[in-house]
């Protein structure tokens, strides 16, 4: 849909928006970014969504949790009209260390997508929203998608007096430290009702698009996925003086368990993580009475992630040990025909399920018309400094993004 | 060497010192022992020690690093003629949640063993000293064997400064906040020079002893052994959508790491423990970019030793991974003259090298006639509430100590 001339200046203009951010965050030691919601660093990200919705003439509003909004034409004469809007946008929150890729790029094609329109002389049927959803990645406070699941009224605002920092500082007095309402916070739904449909764009965080040589992908799911706790018992002695045949070691059968994890999800289709694991006592010179360790796992069929466990669960009895559920979130659909449209519309491009929670998954559990688009990530690297997508990606990424938000905000 | 009358008083009399310390420092929850140095505990185990040399008529004198001594006859009178005393004791302190018997057994059976002597009408040559020897364990500032070392020279008295507890009080601070004179910690050669021959019982911590079908050992070495750091390499990636064949996860190298200890320690006739481990960036949703554990190994033979370490070197360099030594300590022969009397004054009794540390050892590096007993531990578990030894081995034990005590005493 682009001719030459304005793709030229939509690259440029990509190129400039991640030059701006580039610096925003960044540790120096680690080159990965530590952008938390309410600090300084999130503040100067801020500003410069703000920067570039007034560059464009956009109506900057932020909504009672915080989420910045960027609005092309009016949102509440839309919904008056029962024509609502159409918003497209991510966070520009990340992990600690995290890529430059995970949220940003989905702010920085929205932008350079609504240039591309404009280049394009496109005349929105409906208002088009940029938005930025705070505190998406949960890495301050530990709690994910906070920003998007307060709007909705999924999380309670009375959890924001209880989610704290590791200074101790909770949700809410960092949101009030920055000179906003606390009493405010909550669902906003004068907010929500204006997003008639929402589409995010978002980095690939596995290979599956490296592997189909594609560079766009549409989303058709949030995978289910759990957290299990699995405890494994040992029994304490000496590192010195007991014999190897003498020992019940918690962390060798703990090394067998993470083992069995991989075979598991290898032979479920599933993946399966131990990322965290605590040793009892702990010495250098004891034998660990007790392991604990944390499974994640997901998959795209739950009866298979389901199996993954059971067959930790049954490996852990084997040595009186076990597996306990800490969480279970079934499978998010994306709108059925919301995808089929985009299918239909972004021609040839494939569709991808992600283990990866998303602020499009809130807004489809709050029945809220959503989806995503993906863009290859040719390492598959994610929450890394080492995240990576190339820019004749991005940039076909921005024009599925484009081509989307024009076929979707011409509906009468 | 005992008759039925006076075996049974002293049977008696070490039931009767076994119940004085059952609750001293016993922990409500986990049934184990928390006497650390300097502590109220601590105290409380040192006036229970007084009493018992009160009780015996023994002189009590404490040196300038607070370990305590009870002697039966004047020890630099001996000095003086040129026939030091013959001192066997051990420690009071434990490791967290530590059992009854490691460090007790050998003070309740010297006294115990000074009875069998009295009873018998024993008149030493030589004076007889009981020792309680403080911070064995070094549970509270991390280093253990502070007492002896301290006594010895082999620690400098400025490291008391460096020691810190959980609270951040040093070893020296804590000294003197009992009252004691902390400008006085350092070697003290004129209690040292008292002691012409050590030798301490301990419970085994192993299960030799249950093997081999008897009821005490004599030891003749003190094992080579060292502390390794293994890091392994691994990608920080998304536990939700990497899958499992794009993943570099350093948990699953380490299990393949600890399983290799395993194997490599039973080949190669030691003892490997991994017991202290750390994840970055250890999130349950985080595929590990990184993984550190640490290495104990140990055995009789130190080529041995560092084969395991080798062997698991080779396997880490396989995955960009490498080991590092943290520390080396050799072989500490105890003194094969007198173990080798020992030897023949009890006879039948076996020999036995041990993987644990010991004051006895830092006496014999001091190059002080040093030498252990040790009494058979049925299960073999030890730094744990489970450690046991039966009271029939325990009585053995001090019949082989009282019959060690009376030949060495004997010599003119």
């Amino acid at each position: 849909m682009t001719e030459t001339g304005s793709a030229d200046r939509v690259a440029a203009g990509f190129a400039g928006m991640w030059s701006d951010l580039a610096p925003v965050g960044r540790d120096g030691q680690s080159g990965g970014y530590r952008r938390f919601a309410w600090s300084d660093v999130d503040h100067e990200l801020r500003e410069w969504f703000a920067d570039q919705a007034a560059r464009r003439w956009l109506d900057l509003t932020e909504d009672r949790v915080g989420n910045q909004w960027a609005w092309w034409g009016d949102p509440d004469a839309a919904v008056a009209a029962g024509r609502p809007g159409i918003v497209t946008g991510s966070h520009l929150d990340s992990v600690p260390d995290g890529g430059a890729f995970d949220g940003p790029l989905g702010i920085v094609s929205a932008f350079a997508a609504l240039d591309l329109l404009r280049a394009n002389d496109i005349v929105p049927n409906r208002p088009i929203g940029i938005a930025n959803f705070v505190d998406e990645e949960g890495a301050r406070f530990g709690v994910a998608l906070a920003g998007s699941r307060l709007l909705t009224g999924i999380m309670a605002p009375e959890r924001t007096h209880a989610l704290t920092d590791d200074d101790g500082t909770t949700w809410a007095d960092a949101f009030a430290a920055t000179g906003r309402d606390g009493a405010a916070i909550g669902a906003d739904p004068e907010t929500v009702r204006r997003i008639g449909t929402y589409l995010e764009l978002h980095v690939e965080q596995g290979k599956a698009l490296a592997h189909l040589d594609a560079p766009v992908a549409i989303g058709t799911d949030i995978w289910p996925h759990g957290r299990w706790r699995i405890d494994l018992p040992g029994e304490a002695n000496h590192a010195g003086t007991t014999t190897m045949a003498d020992r019940h070691d918690a962390m060798l059968t703990l090394a067998g368990v993470v083992q069995a994890a991989r075979t598991a999800a290898l032979t479920r289709g599933c993946v399966a993580t131990i990322g965290k694991v605590r040793l009892t006592p702990g010495g250098v010179n004891a034998i660990p009475s007790h392991a604990t360790a944390w499974l994640d796992a997901r998959g795209a069929d739950p009866d298979a992630v389901r199996s993954v466990v059971a067959d930790l669960a049954a490996l852990a009895a084997t040595t009186g040990g076990e597996v306990t559920e800490e969480s279970w979130t079934p499978v998010t659909p994306f709108t059925p025909a919301l995808v089929s449209r985009l299918h239909e519309v972004l021609g040839g491009t494939p569709l991808l399920g992600t283990g990866a929670g998303h602020d499009a998954g809130v807004f489809a559990q709050a029945g809220i018309p959503s989806a995503m688009l993906f863009v290859r990530n040719p390492t598959g690297v994610s929450h890394s400094p080492a995240e990576w997508a190339d820019q004749a990606d991005c940039l076909a990424g921005v024009t599925a993004l484009a081509t989307a938000l024009t076929d979707l905000s011409q509906e009468a």
